[in-house]
């Protein structure tokens, strides 16, 4: 039997130190009981930033711990269907999952604001929230009832919003527009009056050109280059007001990330804050890049909403926040929590973040 | 000898697998060499965010390592004076150190480019730059000829511009003001016309109270509350044009680092990149309760810098950036990688991040 053999099996590496005996330094670490993990996503294979970044945890994590954990990733539908990840990591049939946490809002309804919700916080806004001021522990509170352990493990940045085939000029153009927006932004189109369709990734493309919906949303300039919606639609709204900083999760069967020895939790914790904050820059940066190749090669007419039509939105918003609060216990909890952290960081944002930005704005602005 | 003490002075862990014998898995991770380090840092003891910074760093580091590397932190003056901190790691006098890069711009001119420059990127601009855009490439070559390894390792988000004794209404007001402002933002108000004055942390309060300066920058609300600077000027002025996303460094010696086995150089970078974000979300959150607590207990008033200012201020800024990327060829380099990565990132920065914050910013303003 190998010796690593030998150590996956019994879990146990009998250190002795050969006293008086002068051996060249091994330039590994010794190991402990290994762990052999299997990670399920949400996403299509090979999806940039997103299942790569789920790959890069993965890959991170063996390297931190030097093989003791391995986590052989699957993307969605490989082993479990993508909407099946969390009951799969709650069920301890896997020991990981990654995703994002409105996907289980049937389930899970106070889990929606852990991810990303209309008019929301912006990206530091909410890894603000998680790390210094009770957001992260109120996510375990949520979780922990399905066994579960949440970490932060990425963010889209703010998101466009949207492909549209016409122009949108007040809060009454939604009316009996045909749009595919899927979670808490689709509530507040449908109470705008729209129409909003379900489809999956593969046929948006499709049912856009050829007129099937008038709209989509689906990422950044990133995704959406990629997916090739400028070929679909002439106009490209921004700001997304229904996904301003959708955060990624990593997620753990509890059971299993309780029983591991602390170092272990530490290296999981530490290397799932590392691809959060590798996963905004990747996204800022290669949005960056696919903005200039969507302006400059596609021609591709930028339109920001009408202030107008984001206030009525807004308002829109604001009830279906509500209506979704009154749903349970954990819900109303976090959402109030949300909301006083929310207002509170909005005042110092405005005056650091938001006039810093206006200051270097004109030098950016696409008119010139 | 115990084992540990054999451990350490021959760096060396013979493993040998008692096959055929049962015993219980040890919960702890089996040892290799060990490394007792000593980090140096710029801060005052417990500084908020900095030092405390600094301490989690190495906090986490031994957690995550099992206790593997052990590092022993010392803050400004212990060991060595703050501004020494450099030259120390450099030397290999210590094995780590914490401070901010503009610090050895006298040694090493292009280090300017890595915390922050006047009108330059904001927080997740200079942390996308190093992380997805070629920047920490570019900082580890800048800093390799002194034999240190930088890593990003926090950041104190947009500063505030500043107090100020009497109202700024235009670049003029600048002429014959007495302010204390270090670093290239000092450079830029010289070329308005104005005295700078450096003083020491301790003499900066005082100096203001008594009228020997007319105005002084520090941190942000969470620092400057702690000196009771709202004591001494009248107005507190924003953005912080000056320092728009300050980032933090952690170096170490190369050769040590170098001579770590990867999976030990894995989590030292891991945790690097892990507080860095942590050191951001603790400055959002301690400065947006600072502010609330400057604004409603302390009656502060807040003033923005007027835009024609602010545009003068740039343009001045403009110059003294290319003066010192003049200096040196690496300075040189590196201005041009930042310019390059700023404009492409501004455009997408104006209507995501900025067009949001200008969604919600009415909901925040000061006015009501």
């Amino acid at each position: 039997m190998e010796r690593r053999e030998f150590l996956k099996k019994t879990g146990v590496a009998a250190v002795a130190a050969v006293a008086g005996t002068t051996i060249a330094a091994p330039a590994i670490w010794a190991q402990g009981k290994t762990y052999q993990w299997k990670m399920v996503t949400t996403w299509p294979p090979n999806m940039p930033v997103l299942q790569v970044g789920a790959e890069r945890f993965a890959k991170r994590v063996e390297e931190a711990t030097n093989g003791r954990i391995k986590i052989q990733v699957f993307a969605g539908g490989e082993l479990v269907p993508p909407m099946g990840v969390f009951d799969a990591v709650s069920a301890g049939t896997v020991q990981v999952g990654s995703g994002a946490s409105y996907y289980w809002a049937g389930k899970v309804p106070a889990a929606q604001w852990f991810s990303s919700v209309p008019f929301g916080l912006n990206p530091q806004g909410i890894n603000t929230w998680f790390y210094s001021a009770g957001g992260l522990q109120l996510w375990e509170e949520v979780y922990a009832p399905f066994n579960v352990v949440p970490r932060p493990q990425g963010n889209t940045g703010v998101q466009m919003g949207g492909w549209f085939r016409k122009k949108m000029e007040k809060l009454e153009d939604f009316k009996g527009l045909k749009m595919r927006i899927p979670g808490l932004g689709g509530k507040v189109v449908s109470k705008a009056g729209g129409t909003v369709v379900l489809l999956p990734a593969g046929e948006i493309f499709t049912s856009l050109e050829r007129g099937v919906i008038d709209a989509t949303e689906w990422v950044g300039p990133l995704h959406d280059l990629r997916m090739g919606l400028y070929k679909a639609a002439q106009y490209y709204y921004y700001p997304g007001w229904h996904e301003p900083g959708t955060c990624l999760e990593v997620i753990f069967n509890k059971k299993e990330y309780d029983a591991l020895p602390k170092e272990l939790q530490t290296i999981l914790d530490a290397v799932a804050m590392e691809t959060n904050m590798w996963s905004l820059s990747e996204f800022e940066a290669r949005n960056g890049e696919a903005l200039q190749e969507l302006i400059t090669q596609h021609k591709v007419e930028l339109v920001k909403f009408p202030d107008e039509l984001l206030d009525g939105l807004r308002k829109l918003a604001k009830e279906t926040l509500e209506e979704e609060a009154a749903k349970d216990a954990p819900s109303k909890k976090v959402h109030e929590a949300f909301k006083k952290f929310k207002e509170q960081i909005g005042v110092w944002g405005s005056i650091s973040e938001n006039a810093y930005y206006n200051v270097i704005a004109d030098k950016y602005s696409l008119k010139g």
